[in-house]
């Protein structure tokens, strides 16, 4: 065999303050080593039902099908159309930015009919509008919308949308991917059928799990199939059996990341749900007003933010790539470029989970001055650091 | 929120000698806790390419799409099929056991009229029934079959089917889950068009990849199809814009496992993959020595096993879930129990990875006498060890 391309596994230190991966708690990486069960070890099953118990509490549900996928956040998204849908079924999907494309994508693979309803990228999509394509539609098999557009940084209201869909036959389906546990999407109060998100942006896991909640409504659909889920990996059904107390063999487990989910959803029940949506507003406001003071646009309005990423438009005469590359590697900051009509647009930038932390804004303001200072922005010297300790101070005063 | 199931997450020690997952390296578990990096970080697009580089020595291919799946080995399965596949399509699928079972319903989730070829569980599907049965069907899409029949303990021959698959149309893929780094496996060599396999059986890695390799014929059939993949998740081509020079966003990566992985590689390399071979073999035959001295017998024959997953037949009279659980609770070793029509019948012991040293053998045999004596089993104390210890002292001697 030949000699392997290096030797050493020794990753730089990195401040995940992008789109995703968050930075990871170190109770959270302590829990990735914990020693390896197999998946139907009855002390593996005591952690799987403890981890079922705590994601039912943070997605407020009393849903039966509640588990984490063993797979990306893409998985998650995957598997509510893989599920739900089969060929010539129709659906309505709002489409607002990237991740919108993408569960059109899904669905059009399953053969589905797609209904778009759009919005320029850097808005949420009407909800009456949403509300209305629904209910001109009512063969639709399901409808879905993103909670939280990381392509953006938009902020979908949801509740408005449940409420109008609520009556008809149409299933509705939530990508919480970025927002799950850092902003409010209560399941059941709500009326939401399908719910996925991801273990690695507000949940301050490593990622590689997506979690899922399936109500009734949608369970019944699998019973009504007319064929079998195109996908065995991801059937909910099964996984269903594995999770439940049927205790079928499905497949071998991820262990290690069921452990550091089990140990972040701890954290989440540590401070509250309501505790970390506060944290994640109140992380970005500072953040907003500190972007603001050094002269920099954001690209969303106020309304329409999304606390846990935020979209900068790159100032004029400014190299995109340039930036990034000397935030990464002069001062160790991971921060996302603009996807689609938004490259080289906006810079995204994450503060969620443990990275919504106010040393996180700080060090982000302080170098982007230091950076842009010498790319063609200038900016009065130490304004988006004062700004942001001036939101933060009132927070802590509160 | 309500309070937490459990407080505490102390998963006991185990010795994992069932049919996976394997025991961890310690090399490999502390490499789960490396730092996080992004997924386009240029610092994480480095590893990628060593972990590349090293699982196509370890497949012994040079295809430019060979990665590990961000999923389970179930995962790798699904992709084969998904990816070859349209509804309509013909399969011939060598079946012997449960994972055989499994390749037929993955594919006929995809609409695909399967072939079967089957050998009883515990036998070695005949490799020229497998090649007739091809070249009969010449419309075959493709024919897939298993070379670790995990449920079963069976080590089927590939090189023969390969030999007589070649020159016809339909593509060959191979199930080494349980196999792969254990026994032999040369893609090219041998001219296999898709393998994929899993990280915790013989590579010691914690459980949650797939690798895969997938020919160049087989990415013929992409640019070929009428319909797109019916997963986004797992679509070989969108995965391979992301782990080629494009580095396309497909997925979050899951960085954890992905470190564990090259590590294991590492590990592999370091060894070499015919020694480790030979080690399955040797830790292998001297459990079999051990498991006939004991008074036991192996239900596979000696021409038809499977190194890494061996066979025990339950004694008369003995009940099987009361010897597993005392070997669990009173020896902290986890062997697996009976599929299928081999419920209650066999247990499963794995000698894999770095489960596969003399140690576990002794352990095992040493276990097995003591619980075995109690439940109705009794043997001449001592005998599985020393013979077991006779054919080891023989291996250090060669």
């Amino acid at each position: 065999m030949s000699k392997p391309a290096t030797t050493d596994l020794n990753p730089p230190l990195r401040h995940l303050l992008g789109p995703g991966p968050s930075p990871v708690h170190p109770r959270v990486t302590r829990a990735l080593g914990a020693p390896l069960l197999g998946h139907l070890d009855p002390a593996y099953l005591a952690i799987m039902d403890a981890v079922q118990t705590m994601l039912r509490d943070a997605f407020q549900t009393s849903n039966t099908l509640t588990f984490p996928l063993p797979g990306a956040g893409s998985s998650g998204m995957e598997a509510a159309m893989v599920n739900l849908l089969e060929p010539g079924d129709s659906v309505v999907i709002g489409v607002a930015g990237y991740f919108g494309e993408r569960l059109v994508d899904v669905a059009r693979r399953q053969g589905a009919e797609v209904v778009r309803v759009d919005a320029e990228w850097g808005r949420a999509i009407d909800p009456d509008a949403f509300v209305s394509t629904v209910r001109a539609n009512p063969g639709a098999r399901l409808a879905a919308i993103v909670q939280g557009e990381t392509s953006v940084g938009v902020l979908q209201p949801i509740e408005p949308i449940a409420r109008g869909v609520r009556g008809t036959d149409t299933l509705l389906v939530v990508d919480a991917v970025t927002s799950f546990g850092g902003t409010e999407l209560p399941v059941d109060a709500w009326g939401v059928d399908v719910v996925y998100s991801c273990s690695q942006k507000c949940l301050g896991c490593p990622p590689g799990l997506s979690p899922i909640t399936a109500g009734a409504r949608a369970a019944a659909r699998f019973a009504t199939r007319t064929r079998p889920v195109a996908s065995f990996y991801l059937d909910l059904a099964l996984l269903g059996k594995y999770w439940g107390p049927e205790r079928v063999y499905h497949h071998t487990a991820p262990a290690p990341l069921v452990y550091a989910l089990h140990e972040g959803l701890h954290l989440l029940h540590e401070e509250g749900l309501a505790a970390r949506a506060e944290r994640h507003r109140h992380t970005a406001a500072a953040f907003y007003a500190g972007v603001e003071a050094s002269g920099l646009t954001l690209h969303v309005s106020p309304a329409d933010r999304l606390p846990m990423l935020t979209t900068v438009r790159i100032p004029e005469g400014v190299d995109d790539a340039r930036v990034r590359g000397r935030l990464l590697n002069e001062h160790g900051i991971e921060i996302g470029g603009g996807l689609g009509p938004l490259r080289g647009r906006v810079w995204r930038v994450g503060l969620m989970g443990h990275g919504a932390r106010p040393e996180n804004v700080l060090l982000l303001l302080s170098a982007f001055e230091r950076v842009l200072g010498t790319e063609g922005h200038r900016s009065e010297s130490g304004a988006g650091v004062a700004a942001a300790q001036a939101v933060l101070a009132r927070g802590a005063a509160d």
